[in-house]
C-alpha cells in the first residue's frame, strides 16, 4: 500500500458527504478517488475535485486503485457489499446497521471468517470517544473491582415527526447503548427485556421513553433509558457500578456560567455535536488499519451482536418478558 | 398544650438514644419526660437527668403529663403502642418499620381513621432533607412537564457481616427509595419487580446488589440499584426524568481539594452524617404538629405502603415476575 | 446557671429582630426574658410573649435574673454596653461592628484582659458555616502543606441604591473576607492595597467592583473580588493555594436541572439563603459558652482586627499603596 | 499554491520534533519536505522519510519549493529568521518567544507591516484551545456585559531542579496567562504589578509562588496565580467577572469515579496532555491561511506585547510598583 490510503466512497446521503468531508478535508494519509451513488447526479455533487463517480457500487469495489471502500449506502444494500469487498480482499468500513437480518449477518461474519482476517469494521464511533475510553480504562484498571451494574441514558432533544417510529428507539438507538455495554464490560449480552414507561405527550404517538434491560452473559445487568423527545438537548451519559467503586462518564466541558439561571453548562445540541471527534478517531484508525492490509475497532461480530439484540428488544416488547440472545461461537479472528 | 412539649420515648437501642439525645439537647419547645424500655437499666442509663423511667410502654403512654410519644422499640411491639396512642389520644412519632404485616398496617389505619385525625407520623427521614425537598419542588414546580422515570440509587460502604441477611436490601433498604419515590412523583407504587444482578464478592454469601423496578399507579418507572457492600462510603442519589428535562440530587457540599488523587470531593461515611440534618428537620416538624394535637409528614398510610411494598419484592425475587402492590382506599384523613 | 440560658437583647432592628426569633422559637436551651430598643413600640412590637421591655440598654444589663446579652444595637453604642457587660461580668453577643474605632477596639479589648476571661463574642457568622469549616479542616489537616495564598470571592446580586456607599464594601462586606482569611489560615493581616477595576455600569455612581489585596503576617497573600451589584445572585466562594495542592469552597447543594438553559445550579438569592444554617450554629456554640459563663469563637481580638483592616483599606484608597495593619501585643485570654 | 503545503522547519529540539510529528503524521494538507538544525545529526533524525537537511535556516527558507516555515529554533536566531521569511515573502510559523528584546519585535513588526500583510503566527496555542474559545465565544456574545475582572491560574506539578530560574514564571510562564487576557478580554495590558508570596518549601531557592497584577487599558483587571512546583498536576484555569455574571473554563472532562479518594476526576499531569489538540487545531489553521498567503491566529503584534509585558513584569518586580507597558500605534495589518 502506498503512504496515502485510496478510497472509494458508496452512497452519499448525509452520512456519506460527511466522511467524504472527512477524508477529503480533515484527515491525513488518505484520499478520497471515487465515490459512487444510485443517484449519479448525487454522486456528482458529493465528490471531491478530481474524484471518479460510479452509479454502481460494485464497480467502485472493483476498480483496481482503489485500496479500502467505505459504506454509507442504505441498510439492505450491505451484505451484498460487504461480500465484494471480502471477495476484493479490501478494507471497508460500513456504517450502521452491518446487515438488516440475522441471517445476512452470519453470511458476512463466515466470508470474514474464510478469508482468515478482518476486513471489516463498523461505524460503532462511541467506542472512539475519549470519554467513553477512559471510563472503560478505569474499569479495565481494576481498582474498583468487577463491574456489576451498568445505567446507560441516551437522549435526543427531538426526532424527525412522522419519521421517527415507535420501534426506533430499538433498532436504531438501543444498538449504540448496547455496543458501548459490551464494549465497557468486555461482555455479550444474553438476554433483553423491554418495559414501556409513562409515555411522554411531546411525541404525540410516539412510544417515548423506553426502558431496556440487558443481561449481560457475566451476570452484569444494564438498564438503558431512551428518551428521543427531551427537548433540552442530545444528552448521552453511562455510569458503571463495580465491586468496590463506581465510574462515570463526566459533563460536556462546555464554560461554566454564572447568570440569572444559576450556576449552569451547555448541553450539546445534536449527535454531531456530541461525537465530532470520535467520528474524526474512528476514521485515523481505520485508515491505519486498512493501509495494513485489514481492520481494528468494533467488528462484523459487534454488528452481528447488534443485529441480535435489535430483533430481541422488538420481540421483547410483544412479550413482554426476557429474550434470549443467542450467538453462535466466534470465530477465531474475532479474538 | 403547653409551649414546652412533654414527651415519652420508648425503646432505648441505639436510634432511641439518638433521639433522646436530639429531644433532650439540640431541639427547643420540647422535653424528654419519661423514657421506657424492657431493660430498666437500660432504660434508667438512656434517661434525661429529672425522666421517670418506665418497663412498660403502657404505663408511658397512659401517664397523665405525657402530651406526645416517640416509639422506638422493636417492629413487633409497634402495633400495640400505635393503638394504645391513638386510643389515649396522643401524638406519636413511630420509626420504621411501621408494623411488620400487612394485616397489622390495615388495623394501625382503621385505628387512625375512626380518631377521625391523623395521630401518627412515620420515621421516613428523607422527606425531610433539604436536597430532596428541593428536588420535589423543581419537579412540583412542572416546568420540565410530568415525571416519566426516577433513577434511584442506595448504596452503603458495608453492612455488618452475618447480621444483614440477602431479604434485608428489600425489607430495611429498599422501603426508604420506595418511599421516597412516592414523595417525589406524587404517586403509588402498583407493582414490584427485582432483578439479582452479578454478585459481589465482598459480601461472601449475601445477594448484593439488587436491581428493583417499581411501577407506579401512573405508569412512571422507577427503578432502584441497591449495594450493601460498596465499600467507598454511603452514596444516595436520585434522577427524575421528566418530559422537557431532568432533575438529580446534587454533589453533597464536601470541600473540593485539588491533590494527587485528582480535584475530588469526599463521600458522607454512613447515613448518620448524611442525614443527621433530616433527623433533626423530621422532629422540628413533628414537636410543632404535636402541640397542635395531631400529626404531619409521613403517615401510617405511607407506612402501610412501605409494608406492601417490602412484601411484594420478597414475591418478587422468589417469581421473578412482576408482583402487584393493591392498597385499599384511602381514608379521607390521608389526604 | 440555670439549665435554661435567660437572655437580653438589646436593639430591635432587622437583626434584633430575626435573632430574637432565633433564640425564642429555634433554638434549645435559651430564653428570651427581656428586650431593650430605644424606640419602646418597637422594642415591644419585637418582644417574644412574657418578656420584658426596657427602652435602656443598661437597665437589661444590669436586670438580675439576666444571664447574657445579645447586642444588636447601632455600632456606635456597641462599646458602652460591651464595656458595662463586661462590667457585670455577663458573657455577651454582638453584632459586627464590635465598635466604630481603633481606640474603642483597644478599651473593649483592655476591659475584658483585666476581666481575666473572654465574655464577648462576635458576630462573624462564616466562622460557624459547615463549608468553610470543612475548608479550614483540610488546611489544618496539613497534607496540603502550608497555605500560600487565598482567592476570595464576595458577591452580591444587588445593593440598595442611594443607602449603599462606595466605603461599604471596605467597611462592611471586607470584613467577612479578612475575617474568614485569619480564620482559614490561622494569621494576621499585616498589610493591605485596594485597587479599583474597570467600573460596573449597573451601580450608577457606585465603585464596584473593589479588588483588595491582604498581606498576611506569615507572607501569605490573600486576593479578594468583591462585586455588589453582581445581579446574578449572592456568591461566596473561596480557594486556598497550598504547596502541594488547592481546597476550595464547594457549590451550594442545589438541585441539578437539565432543561432549556442547560445543566446548572440554582445560586443563593441573599446572605439569609446562604448562612441561615452557620446564624443558628453561631448562637448554639454561644449559648453553651454562655451558660459556662465564657465567650468562645470569633472574640473582641477578631473584632479589633475587622477595625483595624477596615481603616487601612480606606487608607489604601486614598494613598493606593500599601497600607500596614499594626496589632499590638495579644492579650493572653486571646489565645 | 498547491493543495499540499510544503513546509520546511528550522529547529529540531523537543518542540520542532513535536511539530514534525503533527505535520507529518496527524494533518493534512501538509508535507514536511526539509528540516534544517545548526546539529546536522539531529536535524537528519528528526527529519521524515524523504524530506532534505540543511544546516542552515537561511538556506531552507530561500529554497524554491518550501511554501512555509515552522521556527522552532532557539530564541536569539528568531529575529533573523522571521525577516528572511518576510524577505522572502513566504508565511511562517514561530514558536515562543517570538523575539529576545522589544527592539527586535518593533523591527520585525516594521517589516511585516512593510510588507503589507500578515505572515507570521506566533505560538499561543492556547488561543486555539476548545474551553479558551468557549469562553471568550460567552464573553463576545454579551449577555454577561463588560468584563471587569480575570482570575487566571497557571500551575505546574513541577519544573526542572536547577534549569528553572525564577525569572522565569514572569518571561516563559506568564506570557501565556497575559496573552490569553488580552484575547478573551479583546484589550491591551497597560501596566504591571508583581507580589510574591509565601515562598513554597518545594522549590527551595525558586521563587515560587508569583503572584501578578495585570492593568488592561479598559480598566478591567487580571490577577494570575502562577505556582509552578505545586505537585499535584498541570491545571491551568481562569474565569471572567463580568457586570452581570461570571464564566469560567470547565473542569477537563476526566472519568468521574467514586472510591475510597471521594467523588473524583484526574487532572492533567502537564501541557502536552492539557493542550495536546490545540497544538494541532493551531496547525490546522496556519495551514488553511498560509496557503493562502497569509498568516491569521496571534500575530507578530502579540508576540510584541508579550515581551513587553515580560519585561515590565521583571521590573516591577525590582521596583515594586506599577510599571507601565507602552505599546507603540499598531499597524493596520494587525487589525
Amino acid at each position: 500500500m502506498s503512504d496515502t490510503l485510496k478510497v472509494g466512497v458508496i452512497g452519499t446521503g448525509m452520512i456519506g458527504r460527511d466522511h467524504i468531508r472527512r477524508l477529503a478535508q480533515v484527515l491525513s494519509g488518505v484520499e478520497v478517488v471515487a465515490v459512487a451513488d444510485i443517484d449519479a447526479a448525487r454522486a456528482k455533487d458529493a465528490a471531491p475535485l478530481g474524484a471518479r463517480v460510479y452509479t454502481d457500487g460494485q464497480a467502485l469495489i472493483d476498480a483496481a486503485d482503489i485500496e479500502a471502500v467505505v459504506v454509507c449506502s442504505w441498510g439492505p444494500a450491505h451484505e451484498t457489499e460487504l461480500l465484494a469487498c471480502i471477495a476484493a480482499g479490501k478494507p471497508v468500513f460500513c456504517e450502521k446497521p452491518m446487515v438488516t437480518s440475522e441471517a445476512a449477518a452470519l453470511r458476512v461474519i463466515a466470508a470474514e471468517a474464510a478469508a482468515g482476517r478482518r476486513l471489516i469494521q463498523i461505524g460503532f464511533m462511541r467506542r472512539f470517544d475519549a470519554d467513553y475510553r477512559r471510563l472503560k480504562a478505569v474499569i479495565d484498571g481494576g481498582s474498583l473491582g468487577a463491574p456489576l451494574m451498568y445505567h446507560s441514558v441516551h437522549r435526543n432533544a427531538s426526532v424527525p415527526k412522522g419519521l421517527y417510529t415507535s420501534e426506533m428507539p430499538l433498532n436504531d438507538t438501543l444498538v449504540h447503548d448496547a455496543d458501548i455495554a459490551r464494549f465497557l464490560l468486555s461482555d455479550e449480552i444474553a438476554g433483553v427485556e423491554v418495559r414501556l414507561p409513562r409515555r411522554s405527550t411531546r411525541g404525540k404517538d410516539l412510544r417515548d421513553p423506553t426502558f431496556v434491560l440487558l443481561h449481560m452473559a457475566s451476570g452484569a445487568l444494564v438498564d438503558v433509558e431512551i428518551s428521543v423527545n427531551i427537548a433540552y438537548g442530545y444528552d448521552i451519559r453511562g455510569e458503571v457500578s463495580c465491586e468496590a467503586g463506581v465510574a462515570r462518564l463526566p459533563e460536556r466541558p462546555a464554560t461554566v456560567v454564572r447568570d440569572a439561571h444559576g450556576v449552569r453548562q451547555a448541553v450539546p445540541e445534536d449527535w454531531r455535536e456530541r461525537f465530532i471527534d470520535a467520528y474524526d478517531q474512528e476514521f485515523r484508525e481505520w485508515i491505519v488499519a486498512a493501509k495494513a492490509g485489514t481492520a481494528t475497532g468494533p467488528s462484523a461480530w459487534d454488528g452481528y451482536a447488534a443485529t441480535l439484540v435489535a430483533d430481541a428488544a422488538l420481540r421483547a416488547v410483544e412479550s413482554g418478558g426476557l429474550e434470549a440472545v443467542a450467538m453462535r461461537d466466534k470465530p477465531a479472528i474475532y479474538g
